[in-house]
């Protein structure tokens, strides 16, 4: 898939006390050693083991580094590998990656270290995902479930199932093979309740989507009302910051202001939105055209209200919650509407009740639990067309079509989940997920 | 300074690959140990090697980690210490360190790290500023000398200098010892010759921050002329950006606008400025004030005009230097001043020798000979104490002054000397320089 030979790339943003620098490929130690000056030579080097030197360009020094030497297979890509620390300069990495490539080194396309570990058999293709999502990751559940996953207590659910749908069709091929003698091996009512046990697994995983997704991406919080209703208001004290700017004009918020705060381990993105009212302004009327492509892009909407007042119109899909939230409580003891939350934004009062509905509306029970939860989009799709040809065979198999066809669905299948864990996926494939990964990785 | 204890920080930034996490002092190496499972305790690791394993918060694995091991005294700290390397998620960071203090350990305050190995004598003050500078350089020169500086080439030349001086103080105690029995030890023309000589070498020191300044924070060139003679294309062309905003109205540059370019080694601020006119428009004059500021900062003044047109007039101070340039030189054959460097922005004609006129103002001999440059501010305000500490004592001197005044004046430059590698500072004011360093050094 990316050529072979020594690649070379920053592994550490740079900004910091130290930066990394990742070398990898047979030879690499080798190389290594002909720009670095310390007490013995890389190559007499144990595996695992660090040493103290200075990296020489000629008689100049570069930088004084401490390298780390890993042996093959006992790497991350499993090959030969060093990594370089160096001072967090992000012209002593440039310039020390230079040299190295002066040397025979090359620049490491993006994911290229990661795409060795899958060539080598050390990850498969979800793991290599997963290696992108847990740097991402930064909340408790979007960690959790990218390390679940790169841990490979997913790939272990998908390889199973693989496993079962690859005994149905053997099943199918063995009554295939006989064919001609008329003799069914495969006990079609078993048949049936295996495919079945198999589709309620990836639909299962499938469903998890959604949750996944939510965890992963942090879940939209699109916020509605009428004008000075106080979404803004409500908005700072959820993130606890002074950000959007407050004030008692009426179409104050014009852009859409993106927040956002973890709450028990889920990252929750409240999106400000400006008010939905008639207007001639035009700068106001396109606040409110984003407001509502807020609500369309939103898991859950807020809609807000003050006591006397009503709550806004608003159609949702079916996969949209809708909070009704009473603000200014504060100013009137009446509490008439059973359905929605009564807060006071700017006294901070109800806040907490209004924080645990929205915690209520992801379930997180099967990530806590280590199990497999599906967050990404390509896994997903996978799973909907594998679960798609399972329906079709399923259908096959009720009205007796024939084994050959019922084979070639689930053949389908098994493709589709293979291209999950990097088994079928092809190279075109396989590098444009590489490449969408970043240098160094 | 500091308080004792164990102390962790990031090390490395995030956004990469990895991330790097220090941690350092009397028993980090136990401390880490109760956070992580690998295949043997890290108390049992020989010092210098690297442990795959997991670190752990109860039974949940945060991440896969690279533990590398330093016993004291072979460590950036001079003390036992730890590095984990991690995901370059800066929610497992923050979750890593966390758990550290959770177990005993304290986040590190700013520059504690190059605190203690001060604190151990592993490196002198300037060589601890030289870190924050290597960490910083973003051009070879800039680099090259907080490289120098680093190295100890800096402290060995201030070194020579205070026993110098220690020398001179103690023929002259020597004299005041044997005051009474009016005993002249010291030959005054030697002690001359001695205090002239090592004055020449702070003068030689304090003059190169100069140099050392601009190479360290780049040079900066304002170009300033007539509206529209060009200067946005000008800083364009030099920068082979289009960021400068270029139109044919007259006083469209209203911000100074701030870009950068090395030229063999050395960065070059450009300062593109609002043309000199003058305007009722506010936010213009805002503009022309900007640009006065902007030349008064500037080491260099690009000063433009188009063949037919006159240069501005400016004055300048004695260290800065003034380049003229006649743009739009392709639109007539003369040059009939032999002053300035006629160049065609737009056609990319004689550029060269703009960038080569620039680069001969600032002189790199002594930086690319390894030579000790100064180019931190506190130093040269310590160097111009001690020359002017010393100048008081050779005046002294040549008046035949007591030589118990002579030897207060040459101890007070042995202290201002002694400021600059720390021998005598005091802890608030190394307290205020290490707090100055990042969170991780």
């Amino acid at each position: 898939m990316f050529s072979q030979g020594i690649i070379v790339a920053p592994a550490s943003a740079t900004g910091g006390a130290i930066a990394v620098i990742r070398v990898s490929g047979e030879g690499s130690i080798a190389l290594c050693d002909k720009v670095f000056r310390g007490r013995k030579a890389l190559t007499e080097a144990a595996t695992h083991t660090l040493h103290y030197g200075d990296i020489m360009d000629g008689e100049q020094v570069v930088d004084d580094v401490l390298v780390s030497v890993f042996h093959a297979p006992h790497s991350y890509t499993g090959e030969q590998s060093v990594e370089i620390s160096t001072h967090g300069s992000r012209y002593i990495v440039n310039r020390i990656i230079t040299l190295l490539c002066e040397h025979g080194a090359r620049l490491a396309e993006p994911g290229e270290f990661s795409a060795r570990a899958f060539a080598a058999g050390r990850i498969d293709l979800s793991q290599a995902e997963a290696v992108a999502d847990i740097i991402a990751a930064d909340s408790q559940a979007a960690h959790l479930i990218a390390s679940t996953q790169m841990r490979g207590g997913y790939s272990d659910t998908l390889n199973s199932l693989r496993n079962n749908l690859i005994e149905l069709t053997s099943l199918l091929e063995l009554e295939l093979d006989f064919g001609e003698e008329d003799v069914v091996f495969a006990d079609r009512s078993r048949l049936e309740q295996m495919l079945i046990a198999t589709m309620e697994v990836v639909e299962k995983l499938k469903n998890s989507f959604h949750t996944g997704n939510a965890i992963r991406n942090g879940v939209g919080v699109a916020i509605i009302g009428a004008p000075n209703v106080g979404k803004s208001t409500l908005l700072n004290r959820l993130v606890g910051e002074q950000r959007a700017m407050v004030s008692d004009i009426a179409g104050t918020t014009r852009d859409t202001i993106e927040e956002s705060i973890v709450i028990d381990g889920i990252r929750f993105r409240f999106i400000d939105t400006a008010g939905i009212r008639t207007t001639d302004d035009t700068l106001e009327r396109m606040g409110i055209e984003r407001t509502l492509s807020a609500i369309k892009r939103a898991q859950i909407v807020i809609s807000m209200a003050e006591p006397t007042g009503n709550f806004e119109t608003v159609e949702l899909s079916e996969n949209q919650t809708l909070i009704h939230v009473v603000n200014k409580a504060d100013t009137t003891p009446e509490r008439n509407n059973s359905q929605a939350i009564y807060i006071s934004a700017r006294e901070n009062v109800g806040i907490e009740n209004l924080t645990h509905a929205l915690r209520e509306t992801v379930d997180t029970t099967a990530a806590y639990r280590g199990e497999a939860v599906v967050s990404n989009l390509r896994h997903y799709e996978a799973l909907t067309a594998a679960h798609t040809a399972l329906a079709t065979a399923h259908t096959a198999l009720v009205n007796n079509i024939s084994s050959e066809l019922l084979a070639e669905d689930i053949r389908l299948a098994i493709n589709h989940i293979g291209e999950i864990t990097g088994s079928i996926t092809s190279d075109t494939i396989l590098q444009s997920i590489f490449s969408s990964f970043c240098i160094g990785k």
